[in-house]
């Protein structure tokens, strides 16, 4: 049976199922979609539940694209939408796309235009013909998510062809006749760093992560070469679960190295991806270093993204469905869940996750429907792993900055620019809101700011209460007046020039380089000021010496190197971690329901790993391994 | 650096360590040989221990080989060669190879035409020019030798043009920067049967034996299309352990789809294994099933065929080395050893072995240059298998068949054509000998006596007892008149209508089809009549239901199923198997010198694997593993 066959198939059943009156006109794959093809868009409209009824007859994600012809001009098309959607819904642009019969709505407001379970999106379709799809405008413009938007829109094309030859894979019949399914450790395993996974069945190959080691160490991409994953145009398709460099940062060698196939992400992370990975090539320029691949690859790979929200149950392969769940660590990050074959087995990759509710995130999902083995995790993993709660944390963090600024001195707060930054924003703008830290400036310099904006774009990522104050009480707080951005170097020296007391949260967060190292030149001298190390400091870095208390720091400036005595006060808040400690690596699997036969620990020390590893074995009595990078355990 | 400048480079090496006045005319590559090419072959000849210490110097197997000018007539060459070797030699035939400027000479004691240390067969060389090369006569004619040598001669160049290209491959600089070892299950793991390692770097792939499960399994053959041997053409050498189809019986297959290098293993296990694969073929054509390959492809097997004695270390890839131990197990049967890198790791795959010294061989070795990881079978791996000595299992047989032949009776005996056989033919040659039992004919049938031959080619594979018999004592009990050969029907009907005493030998050894099955049909009803199982008879066969104790079998005579009683006797001797029991296996880990660090079990049911791996583990604190198929274990 050919895919031809497949889809006259889903044609017929798909016939049947309709009220007599509604024809399909064609059916196509696009990527893990069916897409149907109809002259009744209308029609299809009227009855709201068709689509969804249909969708779960045949455990498919289905698409309706109208016939060109019943396609409204698009003057007449905009002036339709406005009278139909709430004027709050706050529409500022309108793509529309003849080829599929789209039309991308962008509003400050999505939920407006979209409705209760899409209802004013069908009221859309019934007017104009056109298609909706509503993605939110950025309260704070992220160059980022702009800049995406208009690639993706450029290529439409092109990735309407590879989405097309995706979709024929993914339904491709099913020939082998075995039944094993296989993981092999290619990177991450008893090491931070380089995250890989191949997840492979008789049938099918999946890359889960495919990170760089952006320390010292002598390998610093997973092991690619292997026959398991050569070639790479044999791969099914690439799973990511969170845009960190050690689980992203070589996936763009991929498409470098003849692979051609998807990878499947959460929306955030898509954009958090293209910002670091971006970054990560231009530091390689700036320090001298050749970079493994240039941006050309990046945009390749941005062309071959599918995004699919939580909870989104989608085919991505023959005999592999993949449903992404939140894992609490940064913005989109997730944990990977494949349920393999027809009830055959279930298996997860944690990536990374944190299992407290921070700022934020809601805690990292540890209910599935089904899970048989779980990898996960283990950077905290060692008996003394233990963290001081957010709580503690937050109040510690209060208490140096309240000091700092009462003494008349300013706050230098070394971050990343994603997740940590963002939850320490939170922390100061309600401390400033509620009085309990002085109202002064919070400047954001390095890519905080845009990383900033991207949270901004997708609030529904954010937990529970997050979204709350955003969409009910129209208070964000990444919008406070208090956050500044500092988008150049003239505004940067104001800024360093300024005596006032302020708080600055720069990059980089382990003190290698980025502005950070500008205003600790400038700080540094200064007894009341105060430098706070949020997150964790690997060794051979400047933060980790300066934190091991050296206070005299070689700088080199403008070829010179001058020796600096650090005189500000400096000091170490832990807590903040986007990781679980101890205590909730071993909560999360103690609550996980169903309980799983078998836990794999990776992503940590050596010791970490099989520290975590024996004690879930003595605990629970889970079957656990600690694999070696390079080996293959076989699940069924 | 290419293959070019390693030549030259040795070129140069050997020439400053020869004396004056001895050139080298060319330097080639030849599988894992260096073959050099002179003009002075006398002058090799006279330097007896040139080679040797080039040799130890270069740590490289070497060959001289003659300017073809050097050359004596063939006629000439016989003369002179006559001359030279004692009379008792028995040469019985000489082949001239103008290729290579070899003369293989045929011999009844080839150790007598070597000479001390090789020095009559440098004689030979300062008279004639030709490289002699010595094999045996066979004290019985065996067709399966004669015809592996002839098909060998006959294609000689073919078969010296794929050396060439083995050689340059072996020799190849090393690229590769990484370091890593790894071992992949293909097949006999938790299981017996089918039998396949893959031992890798990131140089080499290694396919360590290619069995078949001749079972009732569904699934006969290792896992070969997996990515790890996939395409085969990149996989750098076959080693088979030993014959038994169980690990040789796909072997051909691997040169239908696409493999093209070498397979080594000792002289005897070629001939042995080319006797079971053609056996193995033809039995599924008889029994109406499609054979996985024809015999084409087991002459490709033999084309491709490297046989290396016990001991010989043997580079096989740039970075591999491998030696053959004896394993105990049957004629040839090796215990594998890989030394890899250059004092980086030592891996040895046991094969099927016997720790005990049998009528046939010594007991297996477990004694090593160096040792990490040993990879062991677990066939008799459980609790209580312990079985008797093999003394007590002789003494077993002999009262069994002296009481059968005292009162009359004839003693059935039906066994697998290679190893279990030949052990008791000794065992029953001593009895005879010795006045133990009566002197009755034994006869052979089935291909018993063809593997018997095979025996007596390679008597120096035999235990040093049976050696100083064959070669000192003159008393070669294979040749004993009591042993008759049933070549023809005619013969067995006559055999079978004959009402005199005797013993009967006779595949197959489980019953379930051979000529076994004829003198069953006829000795059946007798009660003075006796049917002996020296062997492991397996669920679901014939066998095994009379050893239980049916009494009325079902038996199809020319298309027609009559039922036949038995009323001839049933006995069961324990204690010949060719395994190990569990008291063996043990024993051989405990004496093991030196002590491996990790010992991983395979080749036995899942839970004497793991019954050995944890009892080894509890008693000699190895780390042990128990794999199962398809996955793949770091060992550095």
């Amino acid at each position: 049976m050919g895919i031809e066959d497949v889809l006259s198939d889903l044609k017929k059943k798909i016939q049947d199922k309709l009220p007599k009156g509604i024809t399909i006109s064609d059916l196509e794959f696009e990527g893990p979609e069916l897409v149907i093809y109809t002259v009744d868009p209308k029609a299809f409209a009227d009855n709201g539940d068709i689509i969804r009824s249909l969708a779960k007859d045949l455990r498919m994600r289905l698409v309706v694209r109208p016939d060109p012809r019943m396609l409204a001009e698009p003057e007449l098309a905009i002036k339709k939408i406005a009278e139909i959607v709430p004027a709050e819904s706050g529409v500022t642009n309108h793509y529309f796309d003849t080829e599929t019969g789209e039309v991308i709505i962008e509003a400050e407001k999505p939920g407006l235009v979209i409705g209760r379970h899409g209802s004013t999106l069908r009221e859309i379709t019934k007017h104009i013909g056109w298609t909706p799809k509503v993605v939110r405008t950025p309260p704070i413009e992220s160059t980022t998510v702009r800049d995406i938007r208009r690639y993706l829109r450029n290529v439409k094309d092109e990735r309407k062809a590879i989405l097309q030859v995706i979709g024929k894979k993914i339904h491709r019949p099913i020939t082998s006749k075995e039944q094993w399914i296989r993981i092999t450790t290619l990177g991450g395993c008893k090491e931070v760093g380089r995250s890989s996974f191949l997840l492979s069945t008789p049938e099918t190959r999946i890359l889960i992560d495919c990170g760089v080691s952006t320390g010292a160490e002598a390998n610093g991409t997973p092991y690619l070469y292997v026959p398991e994953v050569s070639p790479l145009s044999n791969i099914d398709a690439v799973v990511l679960t969170h845009a960190h460099l050690d689980h992203c940062g070589m996936i763009p060698l991929l498409y470098k190295y003849g692979y051609e196939g998807p990878v499947y992400m959460t929306p955030p992370t898509r954009d958090l991806m293209a910002l670091l990975q971006l970054d990560y090539i231009e530091v390689a320029n700036r320090e001298g270093k050749r970079p493994p691949y240039e941006s050309a690859m990046i945009r390749e790979t941005l062309k071959h993204t599918i995004t699919l929200n939580y909870g989104d149950v989608t085919d991505i392969a023959p005999d592999i469905r993949l449903t992404f769940y939140n894992s609490g660590h940064i913005l989109g990050s997730a944990i990977a869940h494949f349920h393999v074959g027809e009830g055959l087995y279930n298996v997860a990759f944690s990536g990374d996750f944190k299992y407290e509710k921070t700022r934020l995130f809601d805690p990292a999902v540890n209910q599935f429907p089904r899970i048989e083995t779980m990898v996960m995790e283990s950077t905290y993993g060692g008996m003394h792993d233990m963290q001081p709660s957010r709580r503690e944390a937050e109040i510690d963090l209060q208490n140096i900055i309240r000091r700092t600024l009462q003494r008349g001195g300013k706050a230098l707060v070394p971050t990343f620019a994603v997740g940590r930054s963002q939850e320490v924003m939170i922390v100061l703008e309600e401390a400033i809101r509620k009085g309990i830290i002085d109202n002064v400036p919070v400047y954001l310099d390095g890519m905080i700011w845009e990383a900033t904006a991207i949270h901004t774009t997708y609030p529904e990522y954010l937990n529970v209460e997050l979204q709350d104050m955003i969409f009910h009480k129209g208070q964000n707080p990444f919008l406070s007046s208090s956050f500044v951005q500092v988008d150049s170097q003239q505004k940067r020296q104001s800024i360093l020039a300024d005596p006032s007391p302020c708080i600055v949260l720069a990059t980089s967060g382990m003190m290698n380089g980025g502005p950070v190292m500008e205003y600790f030149k400038q700080y540094g001298a200064d007894k009341r000021n105060t430098l706070i190390f949020v997150g964790y400091q690997a060794e051979g870095t400047m933060g980790r010496r300066i934190q091991k208390g050296w206070t005299e720091i070689p700088m080199s400036t403008e070829g010179r190197t001058d020796v600096m005595r650090v005189e500000m006060e400096v000091a170490t808040v832990d807590g903040f971690s986007g990781h679980s400690d101890r205590r909730q690596l071993m909560e999360w699997v103690k609550r996980m329901d169903p309980r799983p036969e078998r836990i794999i620990t990776n992503h940590g020390d050596e010791n970490k790993c099989l520290d975590l590893a024996s004690s879930i074995y003595k605990k629970y009595k889970h079957e656990t391994k600690s694999p070696m990078n390079l080996e293959t355990i076989r699940l069924i």
